[in-house]
């Protein structure tokens, strides 16, 4: 990750009646940006056992320039464009490291998609 | 991960007096438990660029069995006894993946220390 890099938790509020509508949407922009874009380096998402409308994103650009590049690349775009109405809140949580002796990645276990 | 696997958020809050008394706990428990259990699949903490105070720890535990073992170990004893102070309020968000196809894991990159 170059010094401009980018380490975010993005939490998202679903609208509960758009949930079901909304996961798909999540899972392809995750696994479209981690399949061709090599400088997204993790996008993992999850969704809270409490409240199954509360999804957070970790998400790590290795650049400034690998981050502008995601948002404007079509499957982004999908994404944004096709959830805006779906999405009651959303918090960009950037964060720093605390350790820089540690690592974190994520990516595809199966690639028959 | 088996079935009954942990995959958190801990989202902590720190008195801002002891920010600097608090990390190398935080580390040191991160490396030692990385290093040493291997039911701890990730341990990676960060901290928000906007409140240097609130640190989140993405964890994930390969079962039941390898929380509990976790939290009896004397590294994780020496973090929780001597941090119990310093700790405005902690938050244990418990996740579900949202892609099965995704991974994610975090380790250690030098092996120096």
């Amino acid at each position: 990750m170059a010094e401009d890099g980018i380490l975010r938790y993005s939490v998202i509020e679903i609208i509960p009646d758009y949930l079901d509508e909304y996961l798909p949407f999540a899972l392809e922009v995750g696994e479209i940006s981690m399949k061709t874009e090599p400088g997204v380096l993790a996008m993992y998402p999850t969704v809270s056992k409490e409240d199954s409308c509360k999804v957070t994103i970790l998400e790590i650009y290795s650049s400034q320039d690998a981050y502008k590049s995601h948002i404007s690349s079509p499957h982004f775009q999908k994404y944004k464009q096709g959830t805006l109405h779906m999405v009651k809140s959303l918090q960009l949580l950037d964060q720093n490291s605390l350790n820089p002796n540690m690592y974190i990645n994520s990516g595809i276990i199966h690639n028959e998609k």
